[in-house]
């Protein structure tokens, strides 16, 4: 695996990253919030989001060691929220293991994402930038706009009728804003043109939403689930995912009434759907072309952020944001 | 009531932060989240926090309007420590009114928290001063030990043993904190010296742990509870206040075994608690002198905080600084 040189320096960003965040956590406090960050932090997450904050700063020239805060920021942000979505999802496991409500109690879990958002901004605000205040303000606006996204996500869940247009300003705030503020944020760190800093914007936000489609796609034709994940979670869960969505708009007659019962009243796993049902309900998004638009999706997306790269110095950090993108992208057969 | 110029000029400032406080929330957003975050800012609060930010600020020469967003943000920083509290507390109502979890459930209670944690943010960076990074460190530094002293606070619930110096580690995080740190940020923002921001922190603190105890004094002693709380709610729920450890302190035999009744296994409230049982408790905190020792630490703490203003320029800042204590303190017969 170490032979691909972007591995051998994506391994390397992420051990750095890594090593941040545990200093942050690492703060003295009490003995059962620490216990819940340990379990948070050392789940094995990807650190995606990070590292594309320090080589968005390299592709505009700056230096990855000037961003290490921010990026292990972006990261425990990001574990913010998971462990309060876990919480509003009901969520029993992640990555294979108990999500911290599960193991030590709501109220710790609420507390645990609290003590989260209070570390990132403090990592954060580590940051030696003379923009200080633009770059809490874009963070900001990052926390609020992943909040709001969860909002929607939250409120699909009693709604009847959701299209794809109401679908993709859901992402936009739940995924891809985390995704673009991270790179931008590097590049105005690494003190990038306007004009640097909106292309990073631009693929973030396209990497960000491919991400999401290519999310729900591996929960349907993913060979094997890493993560202890099962296949077919978001058709029990009657989430409304890009497939829900894309096939609803074809579906007609008993095809209609099957998505209808996948959608059901939303929110939480439902009762005698087994593996039986997710395998028709699989079967009829690839009937009616779902996963086909997916894959097209996902790849426009993709195109979308690789011609935004086009406007970036021609770097190492530029050639491994072009890498993320394969590496994160070339998941679906 | 207007007749008194400390009231009338606090009522001013009061309609300054909620002015602020509504614009804040006003930001577009799913409409879940909105009908939370009313039932949060509009249940009538006090503001004594930000107010104080604002006197603060007055008392070392500088202009209420330029602290105006960072007093409005403290606010919204302190509702957010009230939803999650809540929910953590289980508990029902808030000021008479339904708890935004159990008005909407924990779900959008979390949500709404974290929306505000991210309103405060926004609205804090909005403040126009020199010191930017200062000041949101100081507001980081004051949710970190805000979410710590809610840590210790469940913790205690677990605890056998609870001792004095553990509570007031845990006041001083969990409400103190919050307290100092708007009188410091209003000092940093009036430009104050280092010994006035010092001076103003000092008295903050003080004020703040005398709040605190005063209000596990008022849930006994108060001829009658507004914002619709039962008389010994503290009791009930067996928290561990200044005056269960108090007593405590000198508790022996029977009494011993009744305290320890109260603060048996701690969190949600205890079945077959009655007003009898609350009586028989109040009384035994009387006859240990838990109550009087009480008295006579909140008037300690208010001297201390009193000393610390003559540190500060005569002005009206300082004097309402003044009324301030004398406001809150002076609530118990």
């Amino acid at each position: 695996m170490n032979s691909d040189p972007g591995m051998r320096r994506y391994g390397e960003l992420r051990r750095m990253v890594d090593r941040r965040v545990m200093a942050a956590v690492g703060r003295s406090g009490p003995r059962t919030i620490q216990r819940s960050l340990r379990t948070v932090v050392t789940a094995g997450g990807k650190r995606i989001r990070p590292v594309l904050l320090l080589i968005s700063c390299e592709a505009v020239g700056g230096r990855v060691r000037d961003a290490l805060d921010a990026a292990a920021a972006v990261e425990l942000m990001h574990n913010f929220t998971l462990v309060h979505d876990d919480i509003m999802d009901n969520a029993p496991t992640r990555h294979g293991r108990p999500t911290v409500h599960k193991h030590w109690g709501v109220s710790q879990g609420i507390l645990a994402g609290d003590v989260l958002v209070g570390l990132a901004y403090e990592c954060f605000l580590k940051t030696k930038a003379l923009q200080i205040r633009r770059l809490t303000r874009l963070f900001t606006d990052c926390l609020l706009k992943v909040c709001e996204g969860q909002g929607v996500d939250l409120e699909f869940g009693a709604r009847k009728r959701v299209r794809l247009p109401d679908y993709f300003r859901m992402i936009e705030k739940k995924t891809a804003a985390m995704f673009s503020t991270s790179t931008m944020i590097g590049g105005v760190i690494g003190s990038g043109t306007d004009g640097h800093v909106r292309a990073l914007q631009k693929f973030g936000f396209h990497l960000g939403r491919a991400f999401q489609i290519q999310d729900d796609l591996l929960d349907v034709v993913a060979k094997e689930r890493t993560f202890g994940k099962a296949l077919g979670g978001d058709i029990m869960e009657g989430k409304k995912t890009f497939l829900l969505l894309k096939a609803g708009e074809k579906a007609r007659g008993k095809a209609a009434t099957l998505l209808a019962r996948v959608a059901d009243s939303g929110q939480g796993i439902r009762h005698g759907r087994g593996d039986d049902f997710v395998r028709k309900v699989t079967d009829l998004y690839r009937q009616l072309g779902a996963i086909d638009a997916a894959r097209k999706q996902i790849a426009s997306e993709t195109e979308e952020a690789t011609r935004a790269l086009s406007r970036l110095p021609r770097n190492r950090g530029t050639a491994m944001l072009r890498w993320m993108s394969g590496m994160l992208l070339g998941r679906v057969a």
